[in-house]
């Protein structure tokens, strides 16, 4: 398996499976003497872990990381930082079905066509535990992109989508409720939704929309490594995501030229912003904001008839404490990764310039 | 300025300004013993160019490549091969109106602040003649894919879209309009629009389609490389793209997992495809299908007032020849990244196992 | 810092301080399918580890490695390999005199200059324990390299050199004695002069030979990336190394044409072997043959006089268990990082042809 | 075939074979900002080029460059410079000998075993014409590191070896001769030397030795990245090289850590300078010194018994216009690849601290 590091110069490399000794990762290319706040890197490992709160699976995971390199004096130093979370609830037998069986809709047969092997405990290397390595690099990330600010939240659950604009977005409301939609009302409707779905042993898909601000004009780097480009690549790399648009997105493609054009104030600023806060693949210094289409879970309590290795259809249904929705859990894992790119072309930036 | 190339084994480096002296690449890590189709190339190139039809800008490029190394009597040896297009109708004077102004929506203005310098002439690096060199490279990456199939179409031209259901495309009605819309009605619903939209000197979005058969299991890489990752890069990257979604796409966010899941049949393959073809980032044996969101071209033919160098707000028309709606000539552009893409993989594949 | 991966398909990043909680690493691109040899890891690693003769430091470090993931059922899975090696033995209040003074020839000083902190303890990141994370990584690609076996000794020590043919060397012999030279009676020479040496408390620097045998013809890309640029680059990358030659190496520049070439026998092997296996970059067949030089350890235990922080000089005396010489412990180091390239470029390898 | 770019932010891509229509490259990653000296990079061009004295071959080949992008007004533009040198003087009938056979120590039966098909006039991707599109990319490195100098000069032909103090070494003396030896009198024996190996129809290797001067503290990575490692990899690529040693260098391992520690001054600087001016992989202010080993040219115009495709054993005799001794042609292309080393270092180090 390739592809298990993201990032030129900020770089983060992970590994583990769900249900193996332990998940972790190495950030390489971090800058020496960047604070280290571990309160803010558990924060977000929190804002991401499982049983939580009601509204998503009661899997007892407690997402403690250990450091083992990189960091001296409560500074980073500039070398590697290793770290690890070690899996304490595995439950393996939880998933003895999936041995020999295919989950719809899961990569249990694509792995053992790839592989000709396959770590079934869990979903193994594809299970989104993985994520949870990517929230401690990003945590970092941030902690180096300040006063950048990179703030994600529910816009959509299922049918229940929020209006249209994120000029009125108040980020203060996010963290005020288990889904994290920054309008209450909504919010609320979500998570009655949430809370229907699940009792009918189902899942339901969602929407995650971030906005970035306070960034600097210049990031990015203009063909193929377009910011927007990075951005969606991160995005889509994370697990059940199914889509990305940046500022004006699959509308903008419905629009006119005369319409769609972002036109100046003499501050360079724009007067209004379906670029999203990138023109032609850098950043242009107004805010950046993009939205992350997730699929329902495929896990769903049902029975559902499948395959299996000897190539029989055989009956199945989900076992062990799966989220209904997984949006309420991808926030952080949508900031994490925008930081990521955020750091990584900070970096690249540098070089711009005799 | 990074990030010129693109593709881990099978790698694109392109370079060149649209009125500089020539645009063109390195392809490295193109196997030895594929048979090199110039005339494929050369058609694919006409399929972009400019002037093909009265829908798409009139300037006259020929878009002639030049091959520098590589290839040896008919077939590429595995070096690195080199072209490039040389630039017979530069016009520069038609551009001198923006050497002191930044043009809405343009990347004018952000490559003043990161580089500190640029070629003004026509959007220098940010043009997209760029895509040229993407072409060529895309049509012999075709060749070494073969039996798989790209076929990329127009599904929407702002507001007039195709119904959503590939099953019922018929690729081979692609190119028997200008639109390069496969349902003839829809086709010349579009025609009519983009000439429409010409008149009042404005410009319009719309959205590509891709479809990719014959695709073996085991393509992408599963964490951060995932294969439907790689493709929403490869695509976020082409110029005036602003979302990309694959399968069910954003509508799938709306789904219930009972709905979205894909059962298998018996002999591995789908009832359903949401899931695009891809399934935890690894192709699945299914057709990959993804839509591309085209924003609308942002120099139009009529007045608007913009910022100049000064930070004094003036007056700004649109000169040149250019086009009213882009996604024709974008076909054989998301053809070619996603053969890139595809050819990478293919050869990433081949160090799965011992 | 950056550089903390090496190889492009079969990839390990590693981290750790030699005095923080642990050093490890990530194995990521190693194929699916590899028997995996936990007791060949372990032997490699007591042959580079501490206190295993009366040669060596005496420092007690057990080095035993942790597997996180990417193993199964006694295989690798093609997912990510990741291991840590815990640091037992740090007595870090041994290195507290460094702290505010430079060592000679260390890389005290440079660290404080270019990252502006430095982990004091030991040497942080540039202590050599960081081989021993290359040394797992190293062992796993020797598995999968089968039937091709990489062979490493020590051919001098300071001015006592073996005969310069490699034709006549004994690989059984290499591990009879705790200098590891196959030539027994310089084994001898060797062994009474480090004594020696380790008296005076100085140290002294050495030469390590290798041979690959069983090479397959191709392995090596011809330009940038020719097979003996790559293993210079991972000998270049152990610390203490001086010098890398191949084949006839520095001696072969004062040679003719006429005595230098290797003419062919009939089957495609030859005559001679001034190659070193290695013609144009690409591996001929023939076994590969190269030289590393080795400083002696800066570390003495003799009195010096060096710079401190406040730029004083200042009396100094090496403190701590040090080796007198590090070529014998240096030899799995070798093997390993020749392992690496050569696993490298046997997947990458499998893209050279349609 | 992998392995055509070298760099990881300042990097070129090279293409072309030897009798192809063009050699090549594209620059990715040079900053903005950079004056663009045409002259230097031609004069570069011509202290490489063939037929420059009677001690080269006497191939006419004005190795002209043409710049397809990256420079406007003067200036590089931070865009990718896109660059050919059109091969004016095939003659491909001087190599139609080697079409069926293998010339010994040449690259042609490894290119016909791993790829299958193989260009064979002239060598093609092997011939040593390919590092002009290096010394193009290396006079443009240089432009950017000034004040850094970096001069390479001939240390050895044959048997024939200047004194090994590189203090006293007066640069102004390299071009005054064809050898490019600063020691006029050793030049002059060299000379001697080189005429009466061409008049044996023989060659002969030697040893270019390389200083640079001015380097700031800091550059390189202290890892796998080490500055000596990347310098050792860069000149290793060089065609005919047989081995690279830096500052003490093979002689340092005879040496005990008593005499080959370098002791500091107060201001930082060291007594002696047996690290070459690097320590731990990282540029410690002190000069850069490192030597490089070239084996006489295989192309040699006395007969030779050797192999063809049959696996006949044939006569051969070199045919065309061959180096006696390239060591001379090679000093250019030794600093170009330590320039292009030291950029790459150069953009990488800004990215060291927050």
């Amino acid at each position: 398996m390739a592809g298990n590091s993201f990032g030129q110069l900020f770089r983060i490399t992970s590994f583990g499976e769900s249900h193996g000794p332990a998940i972790g990762g190495v950030i390489d290319g971090c800058p020496s003497g960047i604070e280290f706040d571990m309160d803010a890197i558990q924060n977000d490992l929190n804002r991401r872990k499982p049983g939580q709160s009601s509204l998503v699976t009661q899997r007892k995971e407690p997402d403690e990381v250990v450091f083992f390199s990189g960091i001296f004096e409560g500074k980073t130093t500039g070398t590697p930082i290793g770290f690890a979370i070690h899996n304490t609830n595995q439950k393996s037998k939880d998933y003895s079905h999936i041995k020999d069986s295919y989950r719809p809709s899961h990569a249990d047969r694509v792995y053992d066509e790839k592989y000709g092997i396959r770590d079934y405990r869990g979903g193994g290397r594809s299970s989104a535990r993985e994520t949870a390595s990517r929230v401690v690099a990003g945590a970092i990330a941030k902690q180096m992109l300040q006063p950048i600010r990179i703030q994600a939240y529910v816009s959509a659950v299922g049918p229940i989508a929020m209006s249209d604009d994120n000029k009125e977005v108040d980020f203060t409301l996010i963290e005020k409720n288990p889904v994290r939609c920054p309008d209450s009302q909504k919010a609320e409707e979500m998570e009655a939704y949430i809370r229907e779905i699940r009792k009918e042993g189902n899942t339901v898909g969602g929407v995650v929309s971030c906005v970035i601000t306070n960034v600097p004009i210049g990031l990015g780097e203009p063909v193929f490594d377009k910011l927007h480009a990075q951005l969606g690549k991160a995005m889509l790399s994370i697990n059940a995501v199914k889509g990305f648009e940046y500022g004006s997105g699959f509308g903008g493609a419905k629009l006119k030229g005369s319409e769609h054009n972002d036109l100046f104030n003499p501050d360079g600023s724009t007067q209004t912003n379906h670029s999203g806060g990138i023109q032609g693949g850098i950043s242009n210094g107004m805010d950046i904001n993009f939205k992350v289409a997730f699929k329902p879970v495929a896990t769903i309590m049902q029975t559902q008839t499948t395959l299996n290795k000897k190539g029989e259809m055989v009956e199945m249904q989900g076992k062990g404490r799966h989220d209904p929705c997984v949006v309420p859990r991808a926030v952080p894992i949508v900031e994490a990764m925008a930081a990521l790119v955020l750091a990584d072309f900070t970096l690249l930036n540098r070089s711009t310039r005799l």
